[in-house]
């Protein structure tokens, strides 16, 4: 191991076991009576603020932290210690905290200032340790709650979290509804699935089975209790943190040169002796009890194992949502984002989502390197929960995102003007591969009902979000499985059909999702493209611009006005308006428009 | 937990501590002087074998087993205990011990029979305990290579081995090639990613540091040894061995309704009490020693970190290769396999590789369950290395495989017999998308060179590897890089350039691979195609058979003679033959082809 990067790159490495100094202190007065029944005398939340609240109150944005994380999210000046957050913490960072009142407390039970098992219990007069309560993530909460009230702030702008801080926001949203305006969840899940759950007990085990435990009570034993589990327990988080592609970018090139450390741990190949670095470092700044009773409740945390339980729990929340995944993340996949998002639009959320695609596995949400999405994503909730008084504008370079040629060229697609005269005002609508949400915008113009997008690029997403919408990032060929069947008024499919591989698939699913749906296409049957099969023996170029040929156009099917009413015909699906429309003149096709026509819309319904 | 089978569906949970009834023991004199170093003053060869070796000796197998493994791979008879590969080997299996002499031994350091850390030491007559010597796969392969020299044969008709077993099937391979005709890997790497080490690493932590250890010298010492690490370390694995998917599966109806256990170790959830239970019963038949010593063989074991490396080191083999990997195994993920599989085909040698989709993780190679296609591809692989005499005939099950309609529509193709009149005698090809092998039939029926097949359904592949074909599973829309430049004479691609998305791509790496190209399409410019668009507004419909549209086809382009002579002007392809067919003449196109053909056949180079 001879990349010092290597050491330090992961989420909290480079963390030290210093005081922190700019912690601030807040005591509940008990006894407090937990969720599963312990009682706590009173207790004491160590919390830190970066900015000031303002008079209004309402630019108050809390901020999650994770395992192993404590109140220290970003460093108060240039002297301080680095936070664990500071790429997205900060003056003119995505959490403008020249504009933001920004709030993080370490969690009930941890140890890093907030009570928890190595906390002085008053009754005894010593530590905690096997004493200390079972917590919960609700009771987590709750002393936050306790912690926002003391602050008098009524109303969060946001709470924002990632892994086990998105739980905590999620218990914000649905326990707390009028206490905060939108949560922003990263790399989290609304339960943890199996596997996850078999590391922590995994790792439990080794704490729990160390000789240096003593059941917990170990703060007056000789020695230093259960370090050699605890270290374990440490090693086996950090593999879960980071994805295979990034172990094998870190640690690949020199697998058989081991760093020389003086360890009780063995000390084989680059990996193996980064994993005995980082369990040893975690032991001196850690509290085995505290891991313990957060690994647990992070595992019984549990917003309902089907999608019936989840989408009733979700039921109070009235905050926006958005949802943040990292493809490499394999201890919060994406597939239970997925599942959340799909239970926050059944349950008719305002939510967004994106899966960012990253090879830094669950760290990714605590990364600079991966900031370009989720920084702007996690700004953009911000500024659109409030006034805007309290945020920044949304920045250049994310609306920069979506300027690729065709989103400038279909910034006026002839098509938009006429799919919104069909939509009947206060529609509900959900619009596949809306882009960066052209029409959606047209639409919320007009004022009305729920307006939802989908999309599959995340740059898009990206700048539809910031510009207010709700947009899930989702491929429409799998993904409308997500959306309830009639539970829009009218879905869309504008432009997008000529590259829609499962043709049928997805048209049956908009016809079950919608009560009426509406779609354009290209008509390659225009007289252009006949002519030039015909004449000259070369196949139609529908695509309106010209760097597209058949061998790389991504327009994968021909579709004709006469084909697409033969299967509608076929399948029954009833048509209830065709719009044909001719480019060259800005208006309607002359004539046969199975010749004339270069778009075509059309409105069906089952 | 109330599903017993999730208890014992995993590789070998289900088998018991007893000793084996049928092994045989083969004793190696000393001293025995290993490849690190060590020195053994003689051993003993736990084995175990089934069916009978024939006459000419040309009919044995070797199975290697796993880490956990043993002799026991089948029962012997119906009152004995179960093996650990029953659904593959016996009677009428895929290795069928009725035509095949199969021998399974205990790996050297293990603790079912053959000489390991548990064993007497006759020089001290105590157990060797922490004196074992560090061991390698290579000195497992040789104890395995006297054992066969003891059994009188020369030349192995195959070695089979999964996971570790597989390892061991590649050191037989490349360091003794003349004594075997046929390796078949499953589920197994070339060496280990980084995340596998590391999971090694942190098992082997949980072992050294348990105070039960003593260094390695516990057989004498009062209790059990690290039973606890052992049993934490074999959690672990069994983690590791499951797919997250398969875990959900198993755990997720019953999650909060643990399997009540006397456990010492925690019995949370249902998951939780699963790898209690499993590391509980490992520790009944497992020697830590043993783990240790295994462990770090299989993380050494390293057939090159290179591209380079692995080929120089695979260079020496000559035997036919077979390579299974299993889509949700990320412990020995199929990326690694791909990589092998690569390094084996720029080695020039006869591979024939796939990668079947399961959830059921790494242990999916074990399982009854996944045996529809890794039985018939490793009895295939054992059929085509001998004379026939030794195996039964591919069963009609694997034929029909392949029999879906286009496959019996395309055996007698048209464009076949002109593509085999290109290629001169003798020339190596490659031939991509090669479905179940019906060109490189033709052409292994002619004789001559180096024939290779790219296939992406697994199925397919495997019909064609039990024709006795090499074929390598893998999308050629991604999976050229592969192959080498210039490393073969032509490479086709037959009927299959409308399939293609990245046209250009794809034929840049066909001219890179090949000395030249031969390529075969519909001519979607055909006067019906023509008339279709140009008279009725139709989309040109240009598969062959009927039950595909224009909103289903696989043909996702439209080809065209005249555009795709245009792209060859573009990008500077030399056209040295074109041949156009009338499909409705079975004979070469009469007057203007870009009209009348219905498939044209080119060949090109740079």
């Amino acid at each position: 191991m001879n990349d010092p990067e290597a050491f330090a790159a992961s989420s909290d490495a480079a963390r030290s076991a210093r005081p922190l100094r700019h912690v601030q202190r807040f005591a509940m007065s008990g006894p407090v009576t937990l969720e599963r029944g312990g009682v706590l005398p009173g207790l004491t939340v160590a919390y830190e603020t970066y900015g000031t609240l303002n008079e209004a109150r309402d630019n108050a944005v809390l901020v999650c932290h994770a395992l192993s994380g404590d109140s220290h999210v970003a460093r108060h000046d240039d002297a301080d210690d680095p936070g664990w957050w500071d790429c997205l913490v900060g003056p003119g960072r995505n959490l403008d905290t020249n504009r933001l009142f920004v709030i993080c407390a370490n969690v009930l039970g941890g140890c890093r200032g907030t009570t928890g098992p190595d906390s002085l219990d008053p009754r005894s007069g010593r530590a905690y340790g096997a004493d200390f309560p079972e917590i919960t993530m609700g009771d987590v909460v709750r002393t936050q709650v306790a912690l926002v009230d003391h602050l008098g702030i009524t109303r969060l702008r946001a709470v924002v979290g990632g892994s086990m801080g998105g739980m905590q926001a999620m218990l914000w949203a649905t326990a707390y509804p009028q206490r905060v305006a939108a949560v922003a969840l990263l790399a989290t899940a609304h339960r943890l699935g199996a596997q996850a759950l078999a590391f922590d007990v995994v790792a439990r085990n080794a704490i729990l089975t160390d000789p240096g435990f003593h059941g917990g009570s170990y703060y007056d034993k000789p020695g230093h209790g259960p370090d050699t589990g605890l270290a374990i327990a440490r090693m086996l988080g950090h593999i879960t943190y980071l994805s295979r592609e990034s172990m094998q970018d870190k640690f690949e090139a020199d697998r058989h040169r081991p760093r020389q450390l003086d360890t009780a741990f063995e000390a084989r190949f680059s990996v193996g002796s980064y994993l005995a670095y980082q369990g040893e470092r975690f032991v001196e700044r850690f509290d085995a009890n505290t891991y313990l009773r957060l690994s647990l409740a992070i595992d019984r945390f549990d917003l309902g194992g089907t999608p019936e339980a989840l989408i009733r729990n979700l039921a109070p929340a009235t905050c926006r949502w958005l949802v943040v995944s990292f493809s490499s993340d394999w201890l919060f996949p994406p597939d239970q984002s997925r599942e959340l998002v799909r239970a926050l639009v059944a349950a008719g959320k305002g939510v967004s989502s994106c899966e960012i695609t990253s090879r830094a596995g669950h760290d990714a949400f605590l990364l600079e390197n991966e900031l370009d999405l989720y920084g702007p994503l996690v700004q953009a909730l911000v500024a659109h929960a409030g006034d805007g008084a309290g945020s920044p504008p949304i920045p250049r370079a994310v609306d920069a995102l979506g300027h690729d040629p065709s989103a400038i060229f279909y910034q006026d697609r002839l098509d938009y003007a006429r799919i919104c005269a069909l939509i009947p005002a206060g529609a509900s609508v959900l619009d596949l591969g809306c882009g960066t949400g052209g029409l959606l915008r047209r639409l919320r113009e007009r004022g009305g009902g729920r307006l939802v997008g989908v999309e599959l690029d995340q740059r898009q997403v990206t700048v539809a979000v910031a510009r207010g919408l709700d947009v899930v990032n989702a491929d429409i060929e799998a993904g409308l499985a997500q959306f309830a069947t009639r539970s829009f008024d009218v879905v869309v499919l504008s432009h997008t059909l000529q590259a829609v591989r499962g043709v049928e698939h997805v048209l049956d699913e908009m016809l079950r999702v919608g009560r009426s749906v509406i779609l354009s296409f290209p008509n390659a049957a225009h007289a252009r493209h006949r002519r030039r099969l015909a004449e000259h023996g070369r196949a139609p170029e529908t695509t309106g611009l010209t760097r597209y040929h058949w061998y790389n156009t991504p327009d994968i099917r021909l579709v004709t006005i006469t084909d697409f009413e033969a299967l509608c015909d076929l399948k029954g699906w009833r048509i209830n308006k065709r719009i044909f429309l001719d480019t060259a003149t800005s208006g309607e096709a002359q004539g046969d428009p199975a010749l004339t026509a270069d778009v075509a819309v059309y409105a069906l319904n089952l």
